[in-house]
């Protein structure tokens, strides 16, 4: 198989940085160029803490786009310069794996159009953690069988909403397949306030907040004689490049705009 | 919503007996009659343990189907009754929802015949565990996205075979979906021999034994900074029931033989 | 060693039951006498349901003690008939295991006062779940070297309050040996209520209550860069024997009153 | 409460950054002086990725101790410095607390009576992770009431020996207070060879081994109808500073040498 060949935006982010190190332990990745706000000219091998490769960095994407032959764009930048740097990668046939958040329908409707025009593959994902969302289309496909389902999440105690998103996320998506439905006893009390959890359609969520977690969630059903438990545990950022591979290897493969990491996975 | 009309064969037996809860319990259930080698002309109530039921009690099936209308009958007896009763059910109208093993080829591809000749449902399954079938699936699932996966299964301390054939057929389940692959450092070394457990096609499985455990399992995945769990824990008997109930659901439906519970999952 | 010769009382009820397996299967008692309500003149092996053993059942404690030489009274009745047969028992020299609350501060003083007087040992033990009680005893410690603690209490949905009894002491105890701290982010929010679970002193309590789960507790501790967590799952009503056996092995060492299992804990 | 004045030993490194840490974020605990290799005559504060400490850097201890007066010296250096430094804090009068292994019996006599000549108190400690240390004294203390433990530990896979050194000694402390005991059904059979892990006295020990995990062990007691567990996440280098806060209070309040974390637990 030929590598695949990627120029990748935002080297110098905490993603960024992870991304390098992804493409470079992957056999058939190969990082071509990487665009920056600075250090035109220099190499990834020239800046503090990068591994030793021999990509040049370019500040103007289209100058990148015209040196260098690429397969993919992995743009992990800011939701402005993404939207840009997507349209200018389709433009160039490169098809675009982009992390950023902050795109509009319309954002959205005209990529769309542009990478059907092209017939070039292009993924927008606001979240690259796989196993997150692997857990989230688990918990929606067991609660068809289960009707009872309680959310636990579990994070650092520097954090300040409660539920987490993917909690919340969670609860959105299993509620979509269960008639709402208040569990428990129908005569439980609650003998200190709260005990019982956040409810939401009667699905309980429970949000645990010590020192020394990081990002975890467990979703539990129960039925007759029996639990099933889906749970996801994230250790650090690094969580997010099992998705940023599939991503890659998948936008080479399809021929239109896929939103959402969900959509990629069967 | 019509009550759906189920006829239960094997009414005593420590599955009967739950089977007997779960149609009292189920608001869209209703036992009309059961079939048992004894207790002709009795109730159900009349048994000792059972509950309150006015369900006569036969000892001929093609007697039962003669005096009793039903929708469904589900058979917990044995492999060789079974067959006889799946078939006579086919025959009346009826359709069968059994949980016994020990069908052949032959018989399967006979009653499928006939249950399509016939446009009836008819669901044959050795598990009706539906939250271990569940496990399986997902962790076939989530193989095509996390190359490394342990199987931990930890069972009551009377168990005499290791690994359970759950978890057998769990790796069996995952090495259908990824290449062969050894798992671990390449150059790994056991201190203490076994400490890495089985090894099927790299996977490693470990068999906990401890006197009060049940029947557990964790299929754990690891990836880039994550780990996705899927856990099923059953705790009795009860558990299967959850499978009949979907099953005699499923049932009225379809209109050919289904075998395997994991064939009626989506 | 000899044989430690037991008499049982309340051999009937669902613990009592586990009792007569219990002492079947340790190969250092022996069961010698049951005493009943009920069955005067007949043997344990003449009720139905229970193992072949020739001990004689009596109604009246007092002729029962006279007849056979005992070592140790296990009494599992009620609490009314417990306080008499634990004083019965010490008068004619047998020490009292007697698992039943209601006891007032003055039964256990006059209870204490004759087993000193008599130099025999008598545990009294509102629960016999010995994992439970490690559990509490463990997190009592942990909580002088870890500030943050959740604690998470999993039943089945049949019951009615939350937090748990045993939730609930958990957390009292840890509040003995730690200042009431406010745990979690100074500024969190919830964005559904009851997210954040109940507040004990600090400590924050969740209650999952799904059907399928029977007794499990989960302590979590947390700091700087790990979690510790305690565990216990109790499965069936055989959790309490551990608890039994240990307690008829320790008063045969002990010559006064012992009130609390978690007191011959070491 | 007056500040305990604390010289840290290898600023530096990577426990010695985690370390000014947390002397920083600890109210009682003030950073009055560092000794490193080289940067004579800066300050912390001077040094990249350092938070803004006014402390001074010395590269002679004894001119450090001359000049500044200390109550600890947290030492995070090498063995051989180690040991150089833990003497030379004695005789000046600061109370060491050392992070490193290496000390042959007889220094630790020697230092013994130093400290006790002193009277000050003097920390040795090869692990700091609290944490863990409190998983193992747990495990021997629960293992008197349980006669079956397994235990299961898990590591990122690029870990080379298994089981791991704190899973072999958590196997060595339940063994030294049960006796050797052949665990499972009498009769079990392995399918796959290993599928029971390794036996240390019979208690089987389980090593996984999957990219994500970081560093974590259950251990898991059975008994009659219950399991306890107890379990230890280390997530990063930070939870060794949980011993390392101990170890500075508890110094103060001593006036002998303890060596290892678990004399200092009670």
């Amino acid at each position: 198989m030929d590598k695949i060949r990627i120029v990748l935006a935002g080297p110098r982010g905490r993603m960024g940085k992870e991304a390098v190190l992804l493409i470079e332990e992957t056999e058939h990745f190969e990082l071509v160029a990487a665009v920056d706000r600075i250090n035109e000219g220099k190499y990834i091998s020239d800046i503090e803490g990068m591994p030793n490769v021999q990509a040049p960095i370019y500040t103007d994407i289209e100058k990148c786009f015209q040196d260098v032959k690429a397969d993919v764009l992995v743009d992990l930048t800011t939701p402005e310069i993404g939207r840009v740097h997507t349209k200018t990668a389709l433009t160039y046939g490169v098809r675009p794996v982009v992390g950023t958040t902050g795109f509009s329908e319309e954002d959205l409707k005209e990529l769309k159009q542009l990478a059907e025009e092209k017939e070039l593959g292009c993924i927008i994902a606001p979240n690259f953690a796989i196993g997150a969302i692997l857990m989230m289309k688990f918990s929606q496909m067991a609660a068809k069988y289960f009707d009872d389902v309680e959310i636990i999440e579990m994070h650092h105690d520097q954090k300040l909403d409660a539920p987490s998103g993917t909690g919340l996320k969670t609860a959105e998506l299993i509620s979509e397949v269960r008639e709402a439905k208040k569990q428990g006893h129908p005569e439980e009390k609650e003998l200190l306030e709260g005990a019982r959890g956040a409810d939401y359609e009667g699905i309980r969520l429970h949000s645990v907040r010590l020192p020394g977690l990081i990002a975890h969630q467990e979703v539990m059903f129960g039925g007759f004689g029996q639990t099933l438990k889906i749970r996801h545990d994230s250790y650090n950022r690094a969580s997010f490049m099992s998705g940023v591979k599939l991503a890659v290897d998948t936008v080479m493969n399809v021929d239109t705009l896929v939103y959402g990491l969900e959509n990629i996975i069967d």
